[in-house]
Parts: C-alpha cells; structure tokens; sequence
C-alpha cells in the first residue's frame, strides 16, 4: 500500500486559478477550444508543467503533452483530459482530470518515487465540440480522425479550424499526431446524478456510452403570416418542432436512453413569413448498441413520416458516430483496487458522455475514474464537486497510475 | 366615364427595372429597410419622381412623398405603398402600389388633367418589419408612435434606426412627420390565393385583419446531453417546441385564424447541452377582435402552462398589438364603382395581412384595392402578380383618384 498522498489544498487552488482564465456569467467558464482564453489556459498549462521540470510539448493539432520520465524507455503511461469548455460550462469538466493528473506528478516528484514507465500527462484540444465535433484532439492522435482532415474543417461560423490552430501562441508543435501508449486513464466529474444520489465517492467507468449526433434539415415555403391560410401552409418549423418532441418522447419512453436537440436556427426566418428553413441538431444516446440502432431508426423514421405529411423537405447529415465503448478489465482492477485501498465508496458506472477515454479505448488499454457531481448538473456555470471529492478522485488516479506505472 | 388609361407596359418595365436593385437568390429581392438596396430603391424613386415633375420631399422619419398639385391648396389625396421587401421577399409586394401610383401620376400630367386637389405619391419607411416592427413609417407618420421613440429603437442585430437613418443617402428630411390627408389608397398583392381560386381581378378591400406579435422567451437549465436522464431534464427546447404546435392547432381548430412561429433562436446553444435559453416570434391574427382576444388569450395560456410542467421558464413581450381596422364606406364606394366601370370581376375582401392603410385608417377616410398574387404566394421570392393584373389595378387607382381628388 503506497504512502504517497495527494495535497487536496494545492489542486483545488489550481483548479479555482485556473477558473479565472475565461469566466463565464454565473459563475462557471466560457473557455471555448480554440479562443483566447483557451490559448490563455494552454500556457498556464505549460508554464506550470515547465515549472515542475516536466518536459512539454504539443503535436500538430496542439494536443500538449507533459512528461515524467521513468527509469526506463518504454511506452508511457497517459493521463489527463481537457481544459476547453462550454460556452456556459463549469470549472471542473475535464480540468479536473488535467489537473490532478499534475497533483498525482508533482507528488511523484515530491517524493521524488521513480516509476518504471514515464507517465505524460495531456490536455487534448478541442473536446467540448461547442463550436464542431467534439474529442478531436483524441481522434487525430488516435488516427480515427487524419490531421488533414480535421484541420480542413470549419466550425458553425464558418471558420477553418487550420486558422484558430495557427492562431494559436500555445498551438501546434512540429511532430505527431500520435505515439505509442502503455494505458490511458482519464479522471472526470460524472456529470449526471448517480453517484450523489447513492452517497458515493468514487466511480469505476466500465464502458462510455454510444452517441450519434446529426444536423436536420427542414426545407419549406416562405409565405406570407397573414394572407396564407393555415391549410396551404408548408411550415417548416411545425416540422421541426414536431422532430424536437418525436425525439424526446421516443428517449423518454426507453430506459437509458437520451435525446437531445440542443441549437435550432431559422436563417433569413422573419417574425411576419411562415419559415421556410429550420436548422436543427439532434443527439441521441444509449449504452446498448442495439438500442441506439432501433432507437436512431425510430426517431428519424417518424421526423421524416411527420415532415412528409406536412409537405415539408427533410434531410439529416450524421455529424457523429460513436458506438459504446467497453473499458480494458486490467485497468478497470487498478482503479477499483485503489478504490478499494483508499476505502472511498463507490460503484461501477456506464459514461453517459463521449470522452476522450473512448478514443483511446480503441488504440490502447484505457479506463475512467468518476467522482460526484453536485445535482447532477454539468455543461452548465453552476457545476460544482467539492474540495474532498476532487482530491479523492486525485488519489484513486495516484495510486492507479503506481499501479500501472510500475 | 374616364377616357385615361394606364400604360401597363410602362407599369410593368418599371417593376422589373426597380427589381434589379438588392436582388434575391430565386428571381425575387432582399432588399431589407435601412438596407444600400432599400436606399438605392429610394434613390431611383427620387429620380423618376423629379423627371415627372414631381415635387418631392421626405419627412423626418424618411417617408417619402411626391406630390402633383391640385387647382386648390387643399389637403391631398395620398397614393402609395412601400419599395422594402422581406430578406426573400418578392418583386411586387408594396412595389406595385408606389409605382403604380407613379403611373397614375403620369398619366395625369400627360392628358393634362387638373384635379381639385393635389395628389400625392408616398413611398413608406420600413412597412415590412423583417428586422423591427413593421409599418414603422405610417406608425409615426400618423402619431401613433413618437419620432423620437422610434429613432431610439434598436434592430434585431442591436442598431440603432437613429444610426440606421442617418446612414441613407436617401433619408430624412428637416420636417414633418404628419400632415393633414384628405383619403388615403394603396393599391397591393392580395398577399393570399382567394381572387386567384375565384377567378376574379380586382378585391375592393372592407378591413384590415387584426394582429399581435409576441417575443416569447423560455428559461430551462443548461446540462449536459449524455449523463443527464430525461426526466430530470428543464429544456426550453421542448418547451419552445411544444409553443409552436400549440399556436398551430390552436389557428387551424378556428375559422379565419393564423398563427406563425417564424423565427426562432438558441442563443449559447450547444449541440451537446440541453437548452437553456429559446426565443421564439408568435404571431396570431384574425378579422373578428373578440375572436382575436379568445385565441390570444388560449394560446399564451397553453404555452405558459405546458412549460410550467417542463419546469421551464416563460416570458413574452408583445412587439405589435393592431386591431381589426374597418376602412371607410367612401372610399371603399369609389374603388367598388372603377371597379365596375372596368369591367373586372372582383369581390369584397378582408386583408389577411397589415398594411400602411390601416395605420392610415386611423386619422383619414381609407381604403385598399388587391390583385391577385399567383398561388397565393407572397413574402417569398417565386411571389408574381401578371402584367395584366398589375395594369388592371393600377387602372382602378386611378380611376378611384379621379373621382377623390375631384
């Protein structure tokens, strides 16, 4: 059983430092991927990281890495998250994991514990997905995603993500995407109600949720609100809000489900002319495979039958495609055994998020580390999870990364 | 009987000429207040006025007026309509009934016919309201809105009409707003399909219908889309959704009713987070005031209630409140008799739209002669009145000055 304890004090003044980059207006952090305050927050990273003799570096789409050495060269063991947020989001989403993953670091220095395997600590870019897909940092490093590829895509404001990457003073490195990787472990507030609600501590995450994301499309006939009768109409946004509640009722009516229509716009739309186009996102969610697959074919049949029958054109354009993703057993054992050593109480858990965990799943053993979020409430300024839960979530990740660092 | 007649050729040349400026991207026009187009537009009506020997001024508020003397110093009888359209707006809504009172005019001075009174041609300053409240012009023209009030409103975009104003080429003028009117006639589109479906030329217009306009605005709470279960859920999205089929129903359940949800936004909104923050437009109308008060009152108490189960917040804020408006007997009279002494099939017919007459209506004798619009489009830019339905129009306007202006 290891000695080594993390200082809760030193990583909740961290996470509150960093909170002042990018303040939201109610408290939380509007710390978008690619702004000024998420270049503000990169160098903070870094200068800290620099400070604590690690050394840093960032690959061509400014994923940063920070590396401890271990007595030997082999594949590092990988921590961390994200510091990017919501435009209304909150202190802890993915600062949490980047920041104990510097606590669990220094405390190696501290005690100055060397491990077999060098252990890199990462701060991905981009994987709020607030202004485009979310987790591209993990999907280039990973390959799902080529670099090319990513960097030619524009956000919902039509910018070019090459343009904010090179915008960026904390941007890209020369090398990379990609290394080799012994095992990933990501620490994450919850972000949902489970945990709090049973009284617990710490979460072991067995898999990440399946999530697909689409854009709709509603294309009808402008005319004009008074002289049209309502009869002649070809409305489209009585489609499109006919498809926001097709989706909420088809994931009200399964078990785990969830569906989400989170930004709606009608372009050139005047508050005198029947809209004639409404721009709609839709995410839907399930652990299960074949219930994300009946549960996506249902809702997008009946948006469609519901569109036709107003005489209203409907295309979709999948923006998203992840399948649930099961985490390796070998480090979902190290996480609830240093669970265990530490006497925190806890369950397994089922991610109800993407996270950058689920990408590296795919390339390497990786595993998650929940702790509470209070009410539940996150993507949202007043998300909050105490000093206490922070720091325990902190050590459940030191003890996981002795145990897998050798 | 009169021996004048239009010259539809010279009408519809004029039409399509005044068509090149702020074109569409179907055929039609975005030539919004305010807008270089909408000041080009005026520009060119400056222009054809003067080489007619129009003497041609502008109020404070930019409404503009040409005027051909009568015999007497009397208060004249003012023609007119609007030359801004909606952002996919249509080439004759309001365009047609400011030129074809230019065609009327020329018509006098090229027969040399002296009337009694003078007649005057007005172009009104933002009827359409794609960007603010609609009919603005005739609003302060009349009094019923201050000058300076109007001056201090902003756009939806957060301009100033004072900056916006200031900026036309074409603009105000040191004097006015206001003077005193004999009759008002505004010859337009029917904007709807009912002269189209009966076969017949000419409406002789006996109201204007009564409209309300609402921003409604719905407060939910922003979380994330993955771990947050449905029924813990308070989205405005569907709140907003359920508003817009509730105003539907509600129209198409009550004869003579319209209800348009045409524009709506998530301001912050993230694919990825439930929606905090919705705002919709409502408008509602109907010929009948108490069956308009019914409705109103129906459909904001359904929508408060449904989002009060949704634990969502709901606020609206009326932008536009215009009652039914009955024109004159007199007026309606002289449009009814060049109606019949042309010969053209018609119908008496309410206006299922606003227009500057029924601000008109308020302080002189009005009244408002429609043509058809083919497949009752209009606010869209496939909208078409045919050179023969144009020309017959602008004969009854004609005709119907003769026998006002004396």
């Amino acid at each position: 059983m290891t000695l080594l304890r993390i200082d809760g004090e030193r990583l909740w003044q961290g996470l509150m430092q960093m909170a002042e980059i990018g303040p939201g207006v109610a408290g939380g952090n509007n710390r978008l991927a690619f702004s000024p305050e998420d270049d503000a927050a990169r160098g903070l990273f870094r200068r800290w990281c620099q400070a604590e003799g690690l050394s840093v570096h960032s690959d061509r789409f400014a994923n940063q890495f920070a590396t401890r050495d271990g007595s030997e060269d082999l594949p590092p063991l990988l921590i961390g998250s994200h510091l990017d947020t919501q435009p209304t989001g909150g202190r802890f989403d993915g600062v949490l994991g980047v920041l104990a993953g510097l606590e669990v670091l220094r405390c190696l220095n501290a005690a100055d514990v060397r491990t077999r395997r060098p252990v890199t600590l990462v701060n991905w870019t981009n994987e709020e997905g607030a202004i485009i897909r979310p987790m591209m940092g993990s999907e280039v490093f990973t390959g799902a995603l080529a670099l090319d590829q990513a960097r030619a895509m524009t956000d919902h404001r039509g910018r070019r993500i090459s343009d904010m990457l090179d915008a960026l003073e904390n941007g890209a490195g020369p090398n990379g995407p990609g290394f080799p990787v012994h095992a990933y472990i990501e620490l994450h507030i919850e972000q949902g109600p489970v945990l709090e609600q049973a009284g617990e501590v710490i979460g072991v995450v067995t898999s990440g949720i399946g999530f697909r994301r689409w854009q709709l499309r509603f294309s009808g006939q402008d005319a004009h609100a008074g002289p049209t009768p309502m009869e002649t109409r070809r409305d489209a946004m009585v489609a499109a809000a006919h498809a926001v509640l097709i989706a909420d009722r088809a994931a009200r009516a399964l078990p785990g489900a969830r569906a989400t229509c989170g930004r709606i716009a009608t372009p050139n739309g005047s508050q005198v002319t029947v809209a004639s186009q409404v721009e709609l996102t839709l995410d839907l969610r399930h652990e299960d495979l074949a219930q994300l697959d009946r549960l996506t074919a249902r809702v997008l049949r009946e948006i469609e039958d519901q569109a036709l029958a107003l005489g209203v054109g409907f295309a979709c354009e999948k923006t998203t495609d992840s399948s649930p993703v099961p985490f390796d057993s070998g480090v979902i054992a190290a996480i609830e055994a240093a669970r265990i050593q530490n006497g925190f109480p806890g369950r397994r858990i089922v991610s109800g998020a993407g996270h950058d965990a689920c990408n590296m799943a795919r390339v390497c053993p990786a595993g998650m580390i929940f702790v509470p979020s209070a009410n539940g409430i996150s993507h949202n300024e007043t998300e909050y999870t105490s000093p206490e839960h922070c720091a325990a979530g902190a050590q459940v990740l030191l003890d996981s990364v002795l145990m897998l660092a050798g």
